[in-house]
């Protein structure tokens, strides 16, 4: 592939003025809604890599991890050793483990109140309510609930939700939305299991 | 929402059982090359998200940054803090601030003299290449070297990399690849400008 200098100056200069004028009109500062959802991977994983950025400027970060306790202990590891983050687990498992909705129901119920404690105390600059989206799925929270207690919180909190599902109500509350689509998965196409430091 | 206990156990046990068939076939280990790609949000977070699952392991990483040097300081921060990480920023910013593809691609050359370092060194299990996509489709450095390297890699090497426009030939090389898609940015649809925590 051949790029002409000349062409190659002309394009980043078009694309520097796009940026610059979007730049110029983008001057608010608010507290996002961000919901990570799609049946890909990098759902919790972008959450975590902004944990990384969240707490590599000092700021105070909560995590309420709501389903994938069992499995996702190297986060925890890591960032619950950090002494500006506070990170709960409370989930079993995958649901599928317990296979009984009213214990999931009550472990759903009590890390919320872990999570609506968190946006409401005024201690963090981001709330992370890892697979949130999930437990809304199965309906073990009220959604109106959910989105009253995010609605209502400090106008420059930000708040991420991460799993598959999202619902329609939440995307239309978010700010930031992302779809993460699978394009290839090593487990499906080629028989691999689930690696240290890639699924876990 | 209504769910009966009984249909719920139902389809709890369908899922479990669908995914204890998929685990059996799934019994290979292998060092993956990961790529996300798209352009939504999230790439480089969620790599940088797998850099903490890797270093709660306590498993070794290197980091080369591409290009978003100038903006990703938080992670540097943060990341090349932890013993086990090594953390390579070679870009000067977005591309479009040079306006020098010649200097670029020398920049490019350098960084990636230190990628392929850390991939034949055998020092870590996984290598992350921030913004390597964005590099290949500017034709900065050639593919076919980039896909020889990461070809003759260690079979247990995990190699990471993010960027929009991954070429068609990395991603029929990658063994999990990840499209990360927009559904709603606060940037463009609500004025707001890129935040401490969220952007960078």
């Amino acid at each position: 592939m051949k790029i002409d200098p000349a062409a190659h100056q002309k394009m980043v200069e078009k694309r520097q003025e796009g940026h610059q004028k979007k730049q110029a009109a983008a001057t608010r500062e608010k507290g996002l809604l961000i919901v990570h959802t799609g049946t890909g991977k990098g759902k919790s994983t972008a959450a975590f890599g902004m944990a990384v950025r969240v707490l590599g400027h000092g700021m105070r970060l909560g995590v309420v991890q709501f389903i994938k306790g069992a499995l996702h202990t190297a986060e925890r590891d890591f960032l619950g050793s950090v002494a500006e983050c506070d990170f709960v687990t409370m989930g079993d498992g995958y649901t599928w483990n317990t296979q009984d909705r009213e214990a999931d129901i009550a472990t759903a119920r009590k890390a919320w109140a872990e999570a609506e404690r968190m946006i409401r105390s005024g201690d963090y600059q981001m709330v992370i309510l890892d697979e949130l989206n999930t437990v809304l799925k199965y309906a073990y929270l009220p959604l109106d609930e959910v989105l009253a207690v995010i609605g209502a919180r400090d106008p420059m909190l930000h708040v991420v939700v991460t799993g598959r599902h999202a619902p329609e109500a939440l995307l239309e509350a978010a700010d930031l939305a992302t779809e993460m689509r699978v394009i290839k998965h090593p487990y499906r196409e080629q028989g691999i299991k689930a690696q240290q430091g890639v699924e876990f």
